[in-house]
C-alpha cells in the first residue's frame, strides 16, 4: 500500500494545518502571527495560571488539540518531528502568562528540554513566572537517540488534563507545578508500532516491529511492562488510555482495551476511567499504546473535572 | 507498507469490540445479550422517542460511538461491511422504545434497508411504532453494486445529532422524523479514497483512486461537487465535515478544512460550525470526505444542543 498524503508541499503542512485548526474552531484557537503557535482564543485568561506545551508536529491531535478552557493555553509546534524554537516557545509562554504564571509540560526528548529552557529564560526576562515539569513516561526506552532518560508520551495528556483543570480551578503556579509532578510521577506507557509511519520530508529511526500476534498477546505485553513498572497493587484505582498512532482502526482499539479491562480486572485494579482513541499520533502509524496513571482523590477530581477542547470535552 | 492488526482472530473482531467498547464507556452502553447490539446504558429512556442506526462494522466510531444522551439509542453493527441482520435490528427497536416510539437512521445501502424494513415490522407487530430515515448523502455515486440511489455516508452523523437533539427535547415521533428529513434533504458528501482498506475477512471493491495531486486540489474537486448538488447560494449557513477515512493523519484534514472554508468564504458562504476528525472511516483507509449541510434556525439549534457520547461531546 502507498502512503497517499493529503497535502499540497511537503514544506508547507505546517504552515498550513494551524490555519486550518483555526478555521475550524476559531471560538478555542487563535494563531500567534508568523509563528506555528497556536493559544487560546481568550488567551491569556486574567488570574489564571497559564499552562503550555509544545512538540514536534506529526502527533495531532498533540498539543494543539488541547487548546481550551480546563486544559492548555498555548502549543507550539515544531517541524514533523522537530522540537519547536526557543523564540517560538518564548513567545507562547509570555502571551499565555495572565499575571499568575506559566508552567510548561515538556515531553523528555533533548531539543525539547533545551529549547523550553531557553524560551523559559526568554520570558523570564520579560517578568514572566515559569515553572517546569518534564514528562517522560514511556517505560520502554531508558535512553535512544533523541533522548536522555525515558520519553515523554500519551501519558502527557492525563498531566494536560490534571495540570490545566487545576489551574482553571485559581490554583496557584506551585500547586498547579505539585498535581503536574504527581501525575508524571504516577504514570506509566508502553507501546507498539506494528509499520513505521512515513513522514511527508524524512524517516525517523525504526521503533519495535512485532510480526503478526494476537492482539491478546499484545495487549498483555503491554499491560505488564507498564505495571511492574509502576509498581502497581490490587485496590488501586487507575485510568487508562488505548492510544491509537494514527493509522490503526478504532475498531482494534477496542479489542485492545477488552483484554487491558480483563488484565486489571484479574489483579483486582481497579479502573476508575478508560479513554480509547487517537490521542497522540505519528501520522499514520498503526500501532497502539497503553497507559496507566495511578490516582489518588485529587487527580480523579482534576480528570472529572470540564474541558472544552476540540480533540477532549468533559460535560 | 504492511498491514499490520492488531486483532485475535479475523471472525472474532465483531465481537470484542463491544465488549471492549463497553470496557471503555459503560457509563454510557451496554450490550444486549448475544447481539452485535449496544444501547444506552440507560435505555429505554421512558417517554422519549428512540432514534437507533446500524450498518457494517469497519466505519467506527459510526454508529456506537454515537450513543448517549443527545444523539441515539441504539446502534446495530453486522459484520465487516456487512448490514445487520433483521433479528438483531428488530430486537433493538424494540429495546429502544420508551412508549413514544422509534426513528430509524438507516444508510442507503439496499442490506440496510432490506432488514431495517424487517426488522421495523418486527418490532411492530410487538406494539412499538417505528417510523424510518434514509440518508443518501454521497452525490458521487448514483447506484453502485450495493446500492440503488445515493449512498448514506457521513451527512449521517449531522442526521444523529439534529434527530437525536430533538428526540431528548420531548418532540413526538413525527417532529423528529420531520428534522431528520430536513437535514436528509440539506446535506451532501464528497468523498475521495487515497488508498483501499484491507478488512481483516475480505476485500471490497475500490473506489476513486487518485494519484498524487495538492491537498487543494482535491478540497476543491469535493468542495465544488457538494455546493454543485445542493446548489448552495451566497448567504447561506452551513455546517461542514472533514472526515478522515482511518488512516489519514489529523494534520492532513486540518489542511484540507483550511482550503474547505477559504473556497466557502470566496463564495459567500457562511461556515456555522465546522468539523474535523474521523467520523465515520474504513478500517485503514486513507482520504477524506468533505461533507456540507445548508441550515435553518432549527438546525442550529439542534446541532448547538448537548449531547454526551464516547465519540462526540457538545457541552
Amino acid at each position: 500500500m502507498d502512503h497517499k498524503e493529503l497535502i499540497n508541499e511537503p514544506g508547507d503542512v505546517v504552515d498550513e494545518m494551524p490555519d486550518g485548526m483555526v478555521a475550524a474552531h476559531h471560538d478555542y484557537v487563535r494563531r500567534l502571527d508568523g509563528l506555528e503557535v497556536l493559544v487560546r482564543a481568550d488567551a491569556p485568561v486574567d488570574g489564571k495560571v497559564g499552562v503550555v506545551s509544545g512538540g514536534g508536529s506529526g502527533h495531532e491531535p498533540t498539543h494543539a488539540g488541547y487548546l481550551g478552557a480546563g486544559m492548555l493555553d498555548g502549543a507550539a509546534a515544531g517541524e514533523m518531528f522537530t522540537s519547536p524554537t526557543a523564540d517560538q516557545l518564548g513567545e507562547m509562554i509570555r502571551v499565555c502568562d495572565g499575571g499568575s504564571g506559566v508552567l510548561c509540560v515538556v515531553k523528555n526528548y533533548e531539543g525539547d528540554v533545551m529549547n523550553f529552557d531557553t524560551g523559559a529564560e526568554m520570558a523570564a526576562m520579560e517578568g514572566v513566572e515559569v515553572e517546569q515539569v518534564v514528562v517522560d513516561d514511556d517505560v520502554a526506552i531508558e535512553d535512544s537517540l533523541y533522548t536522555s532518560g525515558r520519553r515523554g508520551v500519551c501519558g502527557t495528556i492525563f498531566v494536560h488534563k490534571a495540570a490545566g483543570a487545576k489551574a482553571a480551578a485559581g490554583a496557584d503556579l506551585d500547586d498547579v507545578k505539585r498535581v503536574a509532578e504527581t501525575a508524571v510521577d504516577n504514570v506509566g506507557t508502553m507501546g507498539t508500532a506494528l509499520t513505521s509511519c512515513v513522514t511527508p520530508e524524512k524517516g525517523e529511526p525504526g521503533t519495535e516491529r512485532v510480526d503478526h500476534m494476537p492482539a491478546d498477546e499484545i495487549a498483555d505485553h503491554l499491560t505488564e511492562a507498564v505495571l511492574a513498572d509502576l509498581g502497581t497493587e490490587a485496590g488501586t484505582e487507575v485510568a487508562t488510555i488505548v492510544n491509537g498512532m494514527g493509522g490503526t482502526p478504532r475498531s482494534e482499539l477496542y479489542v485492545v482495551n477488552r483484554r487491558l479491562q480483563e488484565v486489571l480486572d484479574d489483579r483486582g485494579i481497579e479502573t476508575w476511567d478508560a479513554w480509547v482513541g487517537d490521542y497522540m499520533t505519528s501520522l499514520d502509524m498503526m500501532g497502539c499504546s497503553i497507559t496507566v496513571l495511578e490516582l489518588d482523590e485529587e487527580l480523579k477530581e482534576l480528570l472529572a473535572a470540564p474541558a472544552d477542547t476540540p480533540a477532549l470535552t468533559v460535560a
